[in-house]
């Protein structure tokens, strides 16, 4: 029997974390509120996003993409246009829209991020959404300077989790698609990264049951905080 | 300057009519009573339905399956982990999903069957869920003798509306993608089916408005017996 020298693959440090930005750092919670604001359901903010990523997979399986912030817009228009009001359907999508820009993130971010930065590893965002977006909320939460770079798959041509979104951020990273580890809340993302190639960690923060129809994550945490614990530190050279 | 004698391509009729199923043939409106039957909000049951989607999409685009029935009742299992139910959690998964299976043809459906068969066209089912649960709805409604086959993505390995899915159904009918009409309500089958190589008809019952995200249909009608008038008759040889 021999013995392995190596650390357990799923927790040694990768040379750089991908994190995804929806939900994964943003908090959309107020989101509800922006849909009770117009008169409508706040459950409504949960149908609307399940129904945006819906048609930017079904255009990614299909062989099409568009930008998040349009197919968002176009969804809404659909959506809103059954329900009672207070405002002009132009006026509700924007206000929604207008919300969705000017998220917060999670609490446990910052801490998550520094130390991330603090363990020497390389750290990027990959998102759906625009670049500008990712940029926007991580400068208000004061924790942009520990991004490496912000990434869109606006600049590869096909929305996550296609293969094709993971395989551009390795380009833009300078690596091997499985030296890099997807950080994300959502299941789909984890399970097209990891058929992808990549290494995934789930930040699981509200203690959800991870659904059988999707590979599982080599790391699952409670929180960004605790996933720079439980990756440790990136050696700077041959030990 | 010369004169086509061959009708406008989007309005001739197809070789072969190929019917989405969920929410195209059946009415899915009673599924909103079984959420609200078990305690919670009816508005789950488009949050639900539209995850269910995303989830199938996100699969098909990173190159993975799962049977309809397995990821509907996964992505239940998630949705009313957080509700105040009146039963157990195991009981309410099936109570959702035995509605499902349940369900009713729309009005419009015995009408436009019939007269798309009395055509002389081709008529199968395409579903992303299982050909018994369509068997069934379509059985109950008195009609499935109008359907030469239903097919289902299981047989392909993946869902629509990847590629793979519309020319499974292409080889099943013997016949060029080319030769199909994909017909349904929604339109990311409408914009996959297109891009496929597939004729499409959107089956707009409510009056909604197509997104600009997606590639618009050939045809729009306002039910399945409309349709029957629009494309004709099948000419059963040489004028």
């Amino acid at each position: 029997m021999t013995s392995q020298h190596t650390a357990p693959r799923a927790t040694s440090a990768p040379a750089v974390v991908v994190l995804d930005v929806n939900e994964t750092l943003s908090d959309m919670a107020p989101l509800a509120s922006r849909f009770e604001e117009l008169g409508a359901s706040p459950l409504l903010a949960a149908t609307w996003f399940a129904a945006v990523l819906r048609d930017g997979f079904a255009l990614a399986a299909a062989g099409g993409s568009a930008p998040f912030a349009q197919v968002g817009a176009e969804v809404l228009r659909t959506l809103l246009a059954d329900e009672n009001l207070d405002r002009g359907l132009d006026d509700a999508v924007d206000h929604v829209m207008s919300g969705f820009v000017e998220l917060e993130v999670h609490p446990d971010v910052p801490d998550g991020l520094r130390a991330l930065a603090a363990g020497g590893l390389r750290v990027v965002t990959l998102s759906n959404g625009s670049a500008s977006v990712a940029r926007q909320l991580l400068t208000r939460a004061g924790v942009a300077q520990h991004l490496e770079l912000m990434l869109s798959v606006e600049d590869a041509g096909v929305w996550k989790p296609a293969p094709g979104a993971y395989e551009y951020a390795a380009r833009r990273c300078g690596v091997d698609v499985a030296d890099l580890m997807l950080v994300a809340v959502h299941p789909w993302d984890v399970d097209g990264a990891a058929r992808a190639g990549l290494r995934t960690a789930w930040v699981n923060r509200t203690g959800s049951r991870y659904p059988a129809h999707f590979g599982r994550p080599d790391v699952e945490v409670a929180s960004l905080a605790q996933l720079g614990g439980r990756l440790g530190s990136r050696p700077r050279g041959p030990a």
